[in-house]
C-alpha cells in the first residue's frame, strides 16, 4: 500500500516490547504505585501456582506428524452433532468415535456419517463417565468436546490424561484453579488442549490480525469485543440446551459468562501472550432485567422456569490492562433483545477498524492513514480482499459448503486437522485458551469486589515476553495436503 | 404505537425507584460486600461536605420573570464569539456586554453585532480580571462562559456571586471542591449554574429521552456515551486553541478530560438526579501515542509543542454505577485517527438505540419490542420522526440558521432564555452540571488508584430521589413567546 507507514509487525512489536521494559512503568502505573503513591492500589492478587518438577512448557511444542487425524466427539448436542460432518469432510480426517450422555444421538450421528459414505465411529453413551471410556481407545488422536461448560475440564483433562489432544467448546473451564489444572495438564502429558475457538478464524477477523500486524493501526492502544446475542428464545427453549443447562447458570452466577468469541480475536491481533499480556481485569455488571421480562410475556406459567431466579447481570463488561498499557474492553450479553454482535474493534495511533457497525458488504467500517483523511468512515471490503488470510483464499468456498458459521467452523476444523497432520505448532495453546477464558472467574472476583480489578494470571509464567507466531501463520510453512 | 407495552415514565421510574429501595441492595450488590463479604471492598471514598447554615437546594427553584434576558458573555475564542450571534438571535434576549483578554475580540464581536443591527455591548478586555468588572454590571442577567477550562470555576462563581445566573462551557470546574464549591455557592446566592450541554439538546439526544421515558426500552440496564473526536490537527494548530490551552492539559494532567459530550444525555435519559444516581465510577487509559505520533510526521521541529511530554491515554473509559443497578460507559479519545462518535447509546429489556452506527439518514439504529423482531437493525429515521421534541419541532428550523453543530447550540440559547422569560425552573441545574463533569476529577482518583472503583458524589445532597422534570419538558409548560 503506497505510503503505508513502515511499521512491520516486528518493528511494533519491537516497540512494545521497548515499551513493556521501559513500561514495566505502565505496569507501574497501573500495580506499582501500590508500593508507593498515596490511596494507589495494586489489584486483587491471584495465585500463581509454580511449575511442578517434570512439567515443560507448550510453547512451541509441534504436534507429532500423524498421516491421519482420528477424532472422537463427546457431546452431540445442537452445536456437537452440527460439527460432526465438518470433521468428516475435511482432507486426511476420520471421525472414529462419538458419545453422549443420550445414546441416541450416537447413533443418529454415525447413521448420518454413514449415509455420507464414511465409516461408522464406535458409538458410546447411556451415562454420565461413557465419555471416560471413548478416550481410552487407541485409534483417537484428537478429542472434540462439545458438552455443557461444567463438564469441559473435567472431560478435557481426561483426555490429555488418556494421551490425546483436546480441542473444547467454549470456555476450557469456568475456575482459575481448573484453568490452571489443564495448564499443567498439558505440560505434564506433552498433549496440546485447544479452545474451538472459530471466531478466531473468522474472514474479518483474521484480516483485522493481518492488518495490525502490518502496522496498519500504528500502535494498537485498544480493542473491543464482544458476545452480544439475543438467546432469550433459546434459553427458554424446553429442546434447545439440553436440560436447560445454559440458562440455570444464569440462575447460579453473577459473570462474563461467555465474552470469548470478542475477546480472542482482539487478543491474538495485539499479540497476547506473543509479546503482550493481560495483566488487570476489572468488572462491571447491570441489574438483571431481561430473561425475567421474557418469561413474564411470553412463558406460560405452568413452565418449570418460573421456579428459577435470574441473577447474571444482562451487560457484564470487562476491561482489561495489558502488560505494554493498552486496553481491551470485552462485554457480555444474551438476555436483552438486540441484533447480533462481537464488537471486533481494533485502534491506534495510525487509524481504527470496527465490525458490525458498517454499511459494506462486509459489515465493517475502516479509517487508516494515511490512506483516508477527513474524519469519514471508509467500508472495509477492499482492505478485507487485500489482507484476506491464505486459509479462506485457500478453503474458503469448501468452508461455505462445509460449516456453520460462514465458515469459521470449516476453517478451524481444517486447520487443525493439517496442523497435526504437517506436525506443526498449534496456532490456539493452552496458554491462549486459558487466558481468553479467564474473564470468566475474574470476573466473578471483580464483580464480588463491587468491580475492584483483579490481576490477571500469567498462564505462560514468563513466557509470555517471546514472539511467537500465531494465527498468523504462512501458507510456506505448510507443506502441501495430501 | 400499537402494542407498545405500556411502561410510562412514572412507572419505569417507580420501578427503578422501588428497585432503588429494595435494591439499595444494588447499592448493596456494590457497596454493601465491603461490609460483609471476604475480599469485598467499598469504593474509594469522596467527602460529601454538610450543606452550610443559610443554603437551600436549588432544585425546582425557578427563575425570576425577565421580560428580555441581557447576556454578558466571557471568553471569545472560537467558541466563544461563534455563539454571540446566536444569543442576539434569540426572541427576548441581547447582548449587552463582551469580555475578552484580547480586547481586540471584545471590540470584533461588538461590531458584528451593531452589523446585524443589534445595539453594541460594552466591551471589557486588555487584563486576565476584566471579567470581574463586566460581571458587577447591572444589565446582565446571565453570563455565558466560554474561556479555557481552567478559568471556569472562578469565573463561574464571580457570576453567581454578582447575583447572576450563569451558563457555563464544558467543564464547569476540574476539581471535586471546584464544583461542590459551585453548588454551595449557587445554594448561597440563589442563581442558577447550568453547564452549556448543547448535545442534551441534540434532536436524536432528546428522541432518545422521550423514547427512553416513554418505555420503548423497558426497562433501561446500560447506556454509553463518548467524545471521540479526532482533534490532533487542531490541538497542534497555532491559532485554533488560544495559547495551545487544550494541548497542554494532555502534557498536566491523565483523565477524561471532556466526556459530558455523551455522558450528559445517557444521564438524562436514565432521570441521573431525577430518580436514579451515579454511585461509583472507574476509569481505565491506555497509553498516549496518539500526540505524539502526529507530531512526528506532521510537527516541525522547531515547534515549541517539541519541548512537551503527553501523558493523557488515548483512550480513557469511565464505567460508571447507578443507585438503581444500570451501567453508563462514558469514553474520551480527542488523540486519534478516526470519525467523529458521541456514541449516544441506550439500551434495557424491551429494545437498544445506537446512534452513529446506522445506515439511516439520521445516523441512528433502533431495535425494540414489539415493534421489531428477527435480530436486525432498523432505521432509526421513522423514530425520530415520531419522537421529535416539541423544541426541535417548534425551532429547528431557526436553529439551523442560527447557530453550529446542527443546531443544537441555538436550540439551547433559545430555551435558556425562554425559561428565564417564562420564569421557570431550569432544565440542567448545577447538580446535573457537577454529576456530569465529575468524572474528570474522579477519573484522576481511578487512574491513580490503578483503576480502583471511586465513589460518585450526590451533589444534590439527597434529592436525588425524587422525580422532577428536566429536559423532557412540555410545550405546555411554556406560555407563549412574545
Amino acid at each position: 500500500m503506497p505510503g503505508l507507514p513502515a511499521v512491520s509487525r516486528r518493528l511494533l512489536l519491537g516497540g512494545a516490547l521497548a515499551t513493556g521494559a521501559a513500561v514495566t512503568g505502565v505496569g507501574a502505573a497501573y500495580a506499582a504505585p501500590a508500593a508507593g503513591a498515596a490511596g494507589a492500589e495494586a489489584p486483587l492478587p491471584v495465585h500463581t501456582p509454580p511449575r511442578r518438577r517434570g512439567q515443560r512448557s507448550m510453547t512451541d511444542v509441534p504436534f507429532d506428524v500423524h498421516r491421519t487425524v482420528r477424532v472422537g466427539m463427546i457431546g452431540l448436542g445442537n452445536r456437537g452433532s452440527g460439527m460432526a460432518e465438518g470433521w468428516a469432510a475435511v482432507p486426511g480426517c476420520r471421525v472414529t468415535a462419538v458419545c453422549d450422555i443420550r445414546a441416541g444421538r450416537a447413533t443418529s450421528v454415525a447413521n448420518r456419517l454413514v449415509a455420507l459414505g464414511k465409516p461408522r465411529p464406535a458409538e458410546y453413551g447411556g451415562s454420565a463417565d461413557a465419555y471416560a471410556q471413548m478416550v481410552k481407545r487407541d485409534d483417537i488422536d484428537l478429542v472434540y468436546i462439545a458438552t455443557p461448560w461444567e463438564f469441559h475440564h473435567r472431560q478435557g483433562k481426561a483426555a490429555l490424561e488418556a494421551g490425546k489432544h483436546a480441542i473444547v467448546e467454549l470456555p476450557v473451564a469456568t475456575e482459575l484453579d481448573e484453568l490452571w489444572d489443564l495448564v499443567d495438564t498439558s505440560e505434564r502429558t506433552r498433549r496440546h488442549l485447544m479452545l474451538s475457538e472459530n471466531c478466531s478464524y473468522g474472514r474479518n477477523e483474521l484480516a483485522m490480525l493481518k492488518m495490525a500486524h502490518d502496522g496498519l493501526f500504528g500502535d494498537v492502544t485498544n480493542g473491543h469485543g464482544g458476545y452480544l446475542h439475543d438467546l432469550r428464545e433459546l434459553l427458554f427453549s424446553d429442546t434447545y440446551y439440553t436440560d436447560s443447562w445454559r440458562r440455570l447458570w444464569h440462575t447460579r452466577s453473577t459473570a462474563s459468562f461467555y465474552p470469548m468469541h470478542g475477546l480472542a480475536p482482539v487478543a491474538a491481533a495485539m499479540d497476547i501472550n506473543r509479546g503482550d499480556r493481560m495483566t488487570v481485569l476489572r468488572a462491571t455488571s447491570t441489574e438483571p432485567k431481561g430473561l425475567a421480562d421474557y418469561r413474564e410475556r411470553f412463558v406460560d406459567r405452568s413452565h418449570p422456569s418460573w421456579k428459577e431466579t435470574y441473577i447474571n447481570g444482562d451487560l457484564v463488561t470487562c476491561l482489561i490492562d495489558t502488560a505494554t498499557g493498552r486496553v481491551i474492553r470485552a462485554e457480555h450479553d444474551v438476555s436483552s433483545p438486540r441484533p447480533y454482535s462481537r464488537i471486533n474493534s481494533l485502534a491506534g495511533s495510525r487509524g481504527i477498524f470496527e465490525d458490525y457497525a458498517g454499511t459494506s458488504a462486509t459489515g465493517g467500517r475502516i479509517y487508516v492513514e494515511p490512506d483516508h483523511s477527513g474524519h469519514s468512515w471508509r467500508d472495509f471490503d477492499s482492505y478485507r480482499k487485500e489482507f484476506d488470510h491464505w486459509l479462506w483464499k485457500k478453503i474458503g468456498d469448501d468452508a461455505a459448503n462445509n460449516g456453520g458459521h460462514g465458515g469459521m467452523d470449516y476453517v478451524l476444523q481444517w486447520r487443525t486437522v493439517q496442523l497435526m497432520r504437517a506436525g506443526l505448532v498449534p496456532d490456539i495453546d493452552v496458554y491462549d485458551s486459558a487466558a481468553w477464558c479467564a474473564p470468566v472467574p475474574l470476573s466473578v472476583k471483580s464483580l464480588a469486589a463491587g468491580g475492584r480489578p483483579v490481576a490477571y494470571p500469567d498462564f505462560t509464567r514468563g513466557s509470555w515476553v517471546n514472539l511467537r507466531v500465531g494465527l498468523d501463520s504462512r501458507e510456506s510453512a505448510m507443506p502441501p495436503v495430501a
